[in-house]
């Protein structure tokens, strides 16, 4: 499996509006075993995601679907930056959901 | 939700070990969404663990149900100690399970 723990940070108010569109585009990603989207309790413009993936391929070729392509066109303006993005190796827990398929 | 990002050292050499533990205690945790465990492929040493839970009672409810608390007996010594520990308040996304009931 394939991980990732990132810390996205939304422009100044602009965190919501952000995270309804993380939210939206997150169907159907094959591969896909875990994304969750969570709001930073001690800072209002952080977002963490917290990513499983079957395999670093298919985490990769998520990047490539037209609804991903089109979240990200409508997301980049409304994001100030990484402050982090560590890559793990998931290898077990709950909640790991069955990958959807293409 | 609430939600927790944890990151785990393990005694040097003792992560396999850890995370065995760990893995064998998650079943039927009371308002548990999501519990991954992860391997850091950077350091040998570390585990990250990303959990959601329906609200923070039900995470601190969990570590005093027997299972949990018999891992927690048989985890302590091989636990270096936390690099990190960040609540999160998780809103969406793939991968929460339903929650096990009592």
């Amino acid at each position: 499996m394939f991980g990732l723990i990132g810390k996205m940070r939304a422009q100044p108010g602009k965190r919501d509006e952000l995270i309804a569109i993380l939210l939206a585009s997150t169907d159907a990603m094959p591969g896909c075993l875990s994304y969750i989207v969570a709001e930073d309790p001690s800072d209002a413009d952080v977002i963490w995601i917290t990513e499983a993936w079957v395999d670093e391929a298919s985490h990769k070729a998520s990047l490539s679907l037209p609804a991903v392509q089109e979240a990200i066109g409508r997301a980049r303006p409304l994001i100030a930056g990484f402050d982090s993005s560590t890559p793990t190796v998931p290898v077990g827990g709950v909640g790991l959901a069955n990958p959807a398929t293409p």
